[in-house]
């Protein structure tokens, strides 16, 4: 798929903090780390987990080969040679727990959880946090894109505007997982399996002496795929009717004209009056696909003025995530092996926030048997999980306000980190592309419509069991007192 | 270097153009496009062009090999057999004309030019615009940041929230040639050359007892290159006097500390006590690195308050282009062979500001010979050249601000595009990453600092020829008369 030697995609920090790891023998001590977020993007009520089959291959494509070596041995820190011999071994013997692509997921609850030697998940954090932070953050930006507009058909069309040749391909998927219906991006479609869209752009009608024909000759060499863009010179007194007449040509050929585009000029308008040229020709059938600069906010604004589009086409907004191009998550170490034992570790920080949650954590989502909906997630060290698996009831409450606790009865607790890595063996069936899109579609059946909404959703709820919560009091007081 | 084939990274509306251009037996006449951007990004006074490396790489590696057949087969336009036979024996043939990178840059002038037959005028133009568009984002995001910290050491340390891997390692190159001293990523500093950086995270401090065995340890593993992250626990109470501490040892071994850096809390602050405490126990070379979250505005306010910092560690805001993560660059078709003959055409708009400007244009960059610095560029179409060149007077005008035109004389007139592919042959020997990145420097010596500010710098001016406005003027009314 991409035959380049990611081994290297890591900050240098990483392979110096290995050196010092091999030096003083800790190398093969076991460390957990978790890759968790804190704060959702672009005020969304939630994210939709996606990055996992890039993670896994990554992992598995991992090795130090002659030039990866070569390049290390150049370096001014001068690493023994042994160390790169070590290197040359260099396998990923780990295991490695992550939500399922297309999950919905919150703060602070891990996403991936490494348990390696320290020597291997140091490695691997800097490029799985680099992949799992974009294609979270754009299929979460294209979720809130869907929210907005699930009767109509959703195309991503940003390539030319994505951060570089991998965001666009791997944006392109994260879009489709989450309920895009179509890439522009051929490469997508090949790697992945995504079905494709496009039709022509302005060159093609101003490499024409005329619109019409321009059409004409576009509609004579896929007349079973003509959407014509429509606003080169002028949408309503020469696009539309231009289009108008194609539509008549392919008529008589026993074609239909797929559709028209428009590109620029107000979006409402323009399709409200291009929909009634169209309909009183007599193509009611004929789609109208709009791009330009657009956004959930736009779309909304032109639904709630009755703009009559079918297709959105989104470009620069969606696959940069113009309003908040980062997710910003993190990769922390929560446990570490002393004297051949697990124990907790926390990060201390200035900022309170950034204070980490120590503890190896499961995480299960908490659904009512009753109503089939998620109530909220919670995570506990393994020795409560007999207890929530049981479904004994349990209280849940919020460190930070008390009076928010709830007794939960009656429900069913859903683990949500798959084992995908065991000691290194791959064990878990990648799902086809198109199963975690549904995945992610059924999911959100399982969430109230008011935890969804793109603006001011009401804030689902995640809760820490009361021994990670003991844990990390006992811990920062042991390092603060 | 990255072994993906990159053909196919196009939108479906190429391929369907050329398509339609092969069965109406147009795909060998000729195209003039122009990629240019509209907008200055970050209200900055200048962009920095990059990206032209990977252009010309993409460029000559350019092949539909089985996979990209056996795809476009598939496809449900079902092209003719014949038409994926042309694919296979394509191959790009035309001209191409560029700036250098490091240039500095401005709207609507063209950054590429590409004069080929119009299938492969319409193929590169995707993937070139992803390339030009990020690359030239990301130059110009770190020239602001450069601006404001042009005595300090900068570090590149963004790869975890690039938009996935190839964001990380050719946005590391195009802060390179805006003048960062190093990046963390080990694969864009074994690809391009980029010194590398990098010391220790948090978990290494977490996995040891306590922070001073973690830095003791680490001190240890590589004595010459210490730089300690000290805000683990409690910066001035155990970060730095154990990194202290550290320094002392490594003294009584002849060697120096490197230094300490600072990851969370007010940098201001922190900086300005860690600097004292280090000198008065006799460190006043260990410098002091900083990162959290920085930018150009951020870095500008802390040195305005005094902050004591050496270094400035820059990731999410620079490899995102955080504020404005997308430029915006389009390629527009400017002149179309038509019975043999180059003839410029237009692109009309609803919003003024997206009507093209026709005609094959060139840049010139006019130079006081007295001063040495920069006047304007202006742009002109091939027959007013020679004027240009002979540094005869000229009169720039802005069309819209008629008071303000200028008469020139006594300069220098440096053509901005160079030949880059001859009827696809390579003529231009790509320089060495160094010489772009002091290319870049040089450039900045001939703007005057009015232009190079980053809050409301003055604007540099950017003129078209009376004949472009001409002939604008003349194919508006052609196609609106």
């Amino acid at each position: 798929m991409n035959d380049a030697n990611l081994t290297l995609h890591t900050d240098k920090y990483q392979i110096n903090m290995m050196y010092a790891h091999w030096k003083r023998g800790s190398m093969n001590e076991k460390a957990v780390f978790e890759a968790y977020f804190r704060k959702l993007p672009f005020g969304n009520g939630f994210a939709v987990f996606a990055g996992l089959e890039r993670i896994v291959a990554y992992i598995r494509s991992l090795a130090f080969n002659d030039e990866e070596i070569e390049y290390l041995r150049m370096q001014e820190e001068k690493y023994d040679e042994d160390f790169l011999l070590e290197l040359r071994k260099f396998k990923f013997t780990g295991n490695l727990f992550a939500m399922r692509e297309g999950t919905l997921v919150f703060p602070n609850e891990p996403l991936v959880r490494v348990e390696a030697r320290v020597f291997e998940a140091q490695l691997i954090e800097t490029a799985m946090l680099n992949f799992m932070n974009y294609q979270t953050l754009i299929a979460t930006k294209a979720a809130r894109i869907k929210q907005v507009a699930t009767n109509e058909r959703l195309l991503e069309f940003g390539t030319r505007r994505a951060q570089e040749a991998d965001a666009a391909v791997w944006g392109a998927r994260a879009t489709y997982i989450a309920g895009f219906h179509a890439t522009s991006n051929m490469r997508a479609g090949m790697l992945f399996g995504i079905p494709s869209s496009g039709t022509h752009a302005h060159s093609w009608v101003q490499g024409h002496d005329s619109e019409e024909e321009a059409f004409k000759e576009y509609a004579e060499a896929l007349p079973d795929h003509v959407t014509l863009l429509v606003d080169t010179y002028d949408t309503l007194r020469s696009g539309v009717p231009n289009a108008i007449k194609i539509a008549k040509e392919l008529e008589q050929r026993g074609k239909r004209l797929k559709g028209i585009r428009l590109d620029s000029g107000d979006l409402a308008y323009l399709s409200k009056r291009a929909r009634s040229m169209l309909d009183e020709a007599g193509f009611t059938d004929a789609l109208i696909v709009a791009s330009n600069d657009l956004d959930e906010d736009i779309i909304a604004e032109l639904k709630a003025q009755g703009a009559r589009i079918d297709v959105w086409g989104v470009g620069t907004q969606l696959i940069t995530a113009f309003d908040q191009p980062s997710l910003g998550g993190v990769y922390k170490l929560v446990a570490r092996e002393k004297n051949g034992i697990l124990e907790p570790v926390i990060k201390i920080s200035g900022n309170p926030e950034k204070i980490s949650n120590p503890g190896v954590k499961e995480v299960y989502r908490v659904v009512n048997r009753q109503t089939g909906m998620a109530v909220a997630d919670y995570m506990c060290l393994p020795e409560e999980e007999e207890e929530i698996r049981k479904g004994q009831p349990i209280k849940l409450s919020d460190p930070l306000h008390p009076h928010r606790s709830i007794l939960v009865e009656n429900y069913e607790a859903i683990a949500l980190l798959q084992p995908i890595f065991d000691k290194g063996e791959l064990v878990y069936e990648l799902p086809k592309l198109d199963e975690a899109r549904s995945f992610h579609q059924d999911q959100l059946g399982h969430f109230w419509p008011e935890h969804l909404r793109k603006l001011n959703p009401e804030m689902y709820r995640v809760y820490f069991s009361r021994s990670i919560l003991e844990l990390k009091t006992e811990l920062l007081n042991k390092y603060q007192g």
